[in-house]
């Protein structure tokens, strides 16, 4: 591990159980994410043994009384609110999890910032750049800890990537290719996903922004981009899927790209990297598993569920594969941690710049796309 | 779902949550088994929304009382004994999870089925086809539910061929091939595990056990055996791996093999079954798929991440895979179903009867090493 | 087969294989790719039986005399010259078959068309969109039958996913991914193909022009580029790399990537293609399989070896894999039958106005990599 | 190579083409197997560059007159016969190429070996052990080359391992898995292949043969079989499948199986060994590649199509594959080399020693069979 700071506690070392201190936690939202990070909050209470804080599950907040009181009784949170002004106020809650719709992540986030409260808020952290940089500085200004949840920074064999990265095991850098494929796209529903006041964007912001993500993580700053978005369903307000060649700041060149209308594609985040000295492949589909080129052998199929690989202490002996939302155990842990030790989020969780510069690249490509145009990412 | 009795109740049409009954679990063990029984436990609570019944960790049983205590604060299990008596006698237990090695499943199981408890027991029931029926007769007698740990039956893509098979998508089956492979056999190591008195077996009763279980699950009961066993490292009492030719009461012929000696091969448990029909093959490495194959077309690598596929509506979205310990999640729920609604553990789940058979097909196998001769496999 | 003009003759309905007449080939070059033509015209005398025409090797060219000599007497050539303009004239040539480098395409293929031969020349057909240009309307303009050697046409799932595309198997497309790595470009050798006097471009014209013409055969016409090129060893006059991302006149978008710094890649042209009916992805590394999703079922793996299959009947029995220069069979088969029956080289071959048009494709990726702006394809 | 005596000439060192002789080649049969071999004789001429005696094409025999001249003029023999025995009589024939059926084998392989001809014959050699002795005895009495055309092991990836273990890059051997397993069985057709008159036997001589000769050219001597095999269709004397638990003399265990009931499976030959240093795994589905395990990293794919990889040197640059009938060029090359140097057919090639030796594993197995004991293979 490269950042002791940062880094896993063994558990011989680790202060001793009993001592572990409390945090209260407050989530908005009960969909999806909500589910995937209250199971979080539960599961590091054991498996990441000891954990650096344990979760105490205050409050969550829906505009749905009955759905949201379901939601308490089942992941355990001792009250519930339809109004997420009453969580954001709660004293109880030292740390805000925005679990919400992307047109919910700026006003409660920033309200809970201010109120002194640790924030924890989806991706993408706004819908547009200069929404996520308002973001960003309320929370960085209120001097809390803030984590944009980019969960697949995460993921054992995407961590390893960035560790043999900063090792020099690829070399210099001369691509990056990344996409994100999935298939659901082309239905007659309305939803709002498909609606730009309410998502942002279609593809760029819900997939394409992990790619962005992870092609910052992992390769750098991304300088300049070259797009193309397209809608094929009409009545849309968003894109459907978008295509982009990119530079990056280390000299580096690659493509970047989402779609929703790729059948038999499920949940296809995948990409590619060539160095000087070697190339790894990635692909969710196959979470525990990382392709591995070193010069001329091919690439070996290394399933990333030794002992030694990251993360996989926490979890069981090798052969014994993890399942997606053990990337939020992880993450939701990397956080805690920051809190319990003043340590930092960044560099191997994103934190709200992160989520902001995720948010400026996506409005280069969205630009680029209109102006025809190559279009440098800048920041404010 | 072809077993209503057994199914899985939606989410529209289950008891409200709040009638859910409560039941204490006492565990023996806290080593790689009582981890993962441990965290089915607490998953389980939140996930199978509602939970046929809310398990109450009452206390946890091992030898070392610094272990056993840290175990009990991790798990959360209210109290812990370093003698299994205690457990066995303790009131607030009704089911006795043995999670402990293979020496002590039988007397604790039997104490334990005829105070009353139900019993759920790791895999190889017993050590020997004998010590296993014993196992079996007792809970049986008893008339508590009993189930033997065969995980693997509750893999979503394993429980769907089962599906397949029993609507006939395969057609007449014609041949079933099992291995599973390990690698870290080879090591000086000296190990329970190496030793036949206290394990029984080497890779016989620890991975064969689990194909063994599987060819019977899918394909149904084999009637003899033709088999070797070889010990690659001086001073072990067991096998170090093995090979079986086998035929089917079904018709069907096939292969059954084990080892400790593969390198490169972490915990490939992996099956290919070939009817009339159609093929399909597994491998536990990439526990989320099944390779189909219907007719002429090669294989098809299907996701089994789908809404519809089973266990699949407790999780998440398709495309986002499980991982291995989910399958003790699915597992204790239907234990506990079985429990709660007096139904069967059979044929889905495996009971002690399933796990006395896998033993005498093991005992059929050691024979037929012996013997240089074709055994079949009886039942006593 | 869709376009029984140019389809194969079933070996029943064929004219007797003794009234098959002759054609003289004349070839220039006799290095990687005249291997791969000698050996085609070689196979395809008894493989395509009867053959439309059997090849008479008449005379082969190339600069250096021991090294020509040998040539001939391994291929079986008649004669040799060290001057291609022997070649051109020779009476006996009826075929010019160019596999010499690039910048002996234009004046060598013009020289033979002029003298009424019918020429083949490999790819890319010349150095530039103009030079294209000049040799498609010699040949144009003096009658022959001329085919420009994109040989992946000719691969079985190739042809297959042309055949699934005309008969709307797949739907609407809404995007092509299109990718050609190697790996061996990050070396210290001067070769010719880093020089952009010589090659014209580097791994766009080499690679990249493979990729386009598939884009082509498949999709269709390429409307606009936004692309980047790359070159990352100092002193090259010629791309390393490149990235672009496309827009089709038929509404789909894509990307088209090259590059020669891609570790453990070989020889990895891959394409996937998602249609509103269903999906494909090929990699040559495996030519003889086709990746297909129809729907929701995930990708089967196609072995494409059925008898059935395109030019399969010429070969072996189903799961008997073809090889890489088996294209080059294909390729010539379907140029001499056009030359014997007066048919058409297009659509299924590509001609000389595909050399062209690829050649504008990889001019506009040039031109949008320097001014920075989407480029629109056009056509003189 | 390891052995300079059958390994490749390299140009550079090559006596010069013009030097080399010719060899009169007599073909029985003109089917599936007279294709291959005529292919072969074709090419190896140009590619093997120089070959080691230039094949002249004398005579084909086949018991059709209209067919088997049809083959004449389509492969280039100059003449052909209706009976055998005219080939086998022919003077200008020096090496007699038996591709015929099953049944046919014996007596004209016998004749022309007394006739002082060399003999390359089909697999199985003989329809039984005993047959086999006779075939192998008449042509060792002769004092003629002989070799057995157990193609496989001519596959570059099959050498490659062949090589491997020879240096011991896996160690000590434990385990050994093969299968070759074909889906055409469950049919109506009353072929000569179910017959076992005809045939000698099932998937066992026709599928399993090629298994037990790789197992041996590989691990070594098979000590004993223990055996099932199973006939799905009424009215067939032969098997439709079989499965064999096996000990070879070097302590390793395994299993061989073969079938024609497996959906999927086209012409799916693999195998798996797995020693003290590692593994390797290979699937004939996609020849050109050969799966690597070093210890933990998991399973390299590797292409084997490097230049210095075997038999590649003639081919094309490296990720450019080939196709299945290449085996066959590589095999008789080795035959002709053999012939011209008075080299060995051994190890490289299997001689007829070797075709006796896996067809008394054959017997072995179908002993086993019907025996239902462990049967040791023996050698008359």
């Amino acid at each position: 591990m490269s950042d002791p700071q940062v880094g896993f506690v063994t558990q011989a070392s680790s202060s001793r159980a009993e001592e572990v201190g409390e945090i209260g936690v407050g989530m908005l939202g009960y969909a999806f994410m909500g589910k995937a990070h209250s199971n979080a909050y539960r599961t590091l209470e054991y498996m990441t043994w000891p954990p650096p804080l344990r979760p105490v599950l205050v409050a969550i907040a829906g505009r749905n009384e009955a759905a949201v009181g379901e939601a308490a009784r089942r992941y355990g949170f001792a009250s519930h609110f339809t109004d997420w002004r009453e969580l954001v106020a709660d004293d109880r809650v030292a740390l805000f999890d925005n679990a919400g719709p992307n047109n919910l992540h700026a006003e409660p986030t920033i309200a809970a910032a201010r109120n002194g409260k640790h924030v924890l808020c989806e991706k993408p952290l706004g819908r547009t750049g200069a929404e996520s940089h308002d973001i960003w500085q309320s929370a960085a200004g209120a001097g809390v800890k803030h984590m944009c949840a980019f969960n697949y920074r995460f993921v054992p064999a995407v961590r390893l990537v960035r560790e043999m990265l900063e090792a020099g095991e690829l070399g210099d850098i001369y691509h990056f290719r990344g996409r994100y494929l999935q298939e659901w796209g082309n239905i007659d529903a309305d939803l709002w996903r498909f609606d730009a006041s309410a998502a942002g964007s279609g593809a760029l912001g819900d997939l394409g922004a992990h790619v962005i993500d992870l092609a910052r993580f992992l390769v750098g700053e991304i300088s300049d981009v070259s797009a193309l978005t397209a809608t094929f369903r009409p009545g849309r307000t968003v894109d459907d899927g978008f295509e982009a060649a990119v530079s990056f700041e280390c000299g580096a060149i690659g493509t970047i790209e989402a779609t929703r209308f790729a059948p038999g594609r499920k949940n296809a985040l995948s990409f590619e990297i060539n160095g000087s000295r070697g190339s790894v492949a990635f692909d969710l589909e196959r979470l525990n598993e990382l392709q591995v080129s070193r010069g001329t052998d091919g690439f070996a199929t290394r399933l990333v569920t030794e002992a030694h690989d990251p993360f996989l202490e926490w979890w069981w002996p090798h052969g014994h594969i993890i399942g997606w939302e053990h990337t939020f155990v992880h993450e939701i842990y990397h956080l805690l941690r920051a809190i319990a030790t003043g340590g930092a989020v960044r560099p191997y969780g994103a934190d709200f710049e992160d989520g902001y510069r995720a948010a400026e690249v996506c409005d280069a490509i969205l630009r680029s796309s209109e102006s025809g145009r190559r279009e440098a990412v800048t920041y404010r």
